[in-house]
């Protein structure tokens, strides 16, 4: 279908049930999605989702993500507080990334750092930018 | 390495080739690269990349993926002239996504819109949000 849907023009619909059935899921079911704070631009992390937690996520506007080393369900900030308000849910070309646009309450990182993208690689190291805790 | 890695303080760096080596790669040999470009925050794509790919994006700036479909470097822009230039690459705390700060020539996505991340999703439906050729 993404090949057909990709050549619409601007404000064409599709109808949402159809298209969450439609993403590119991998074996296991699950795509990745990329959360960016809606306002600043920053991208925070990148976890994965599956076709539930999508619909969770647009029903309740709390993003939920699909936990792969806890095979469950992993509403961000339940246990920690540090909650993502769904702003706006994207997907891409072929339907196999979601871009999730959000408001990131304190760290996004486990490591209480702002962003999981805290290694920063050039030609000859690799440099650590913020410190544990930062994003608190 | 990634569990001792993520604890330490701003600023400690790492020896570039152990980072690669380290970093977790799927069955394929692959890792998630998200394209952003630098100055605006505009999430451009995301794609793959293996161990030599990212080595050569390091080493020539200019951003080289692994092709999924063509099993085969892929480097963004040699046929369509929509080079990706590496302005920082970052990896995140368990290393298995890359963040790739590029700045991006014309469209990133094979449509020609700039971004790959042209359907948005809400709780009714899904709406394209820019016309095929509108990044050119």
């Amino acid at each position: 279908m993404f090949k057909t849907w990709e050549k619409l023009p601007a404000q064409s619909q599709l109808e949402l049930d159809t298209f969450i059935a439609e993403l590119r899921y991998n074996d296991d079911g699950l795509i990745p999605a990329i959360a960016q704070q809606h306002d600043t631009g920053e991208v925070l992390m990148m976890a994965w989702m599956n076709d539930r937690s999508i619909q969770e996520t647009l029903n309740t506007g709390q993003v939920c993500y699909w936990s792969r080393s806890r095979q469950t369900y992993w509403r961000k900030g339940e246990s920690s507080g540090h909650q993502q308000k769904l702003v706006s849910m994207r997907a891409d070309c072929d339907g196999d990334t979601l871009l999730l646009l959000v408001d990131q309450k304190g760290p996004a990182c486990h490591t209480n750092r702002r962003s999981c993208f805290f290694f920063e690689a050039d030609q000859e190291s690799v440099r650590v930018n913020s410190d544990v805790g930062s994003g608190l």
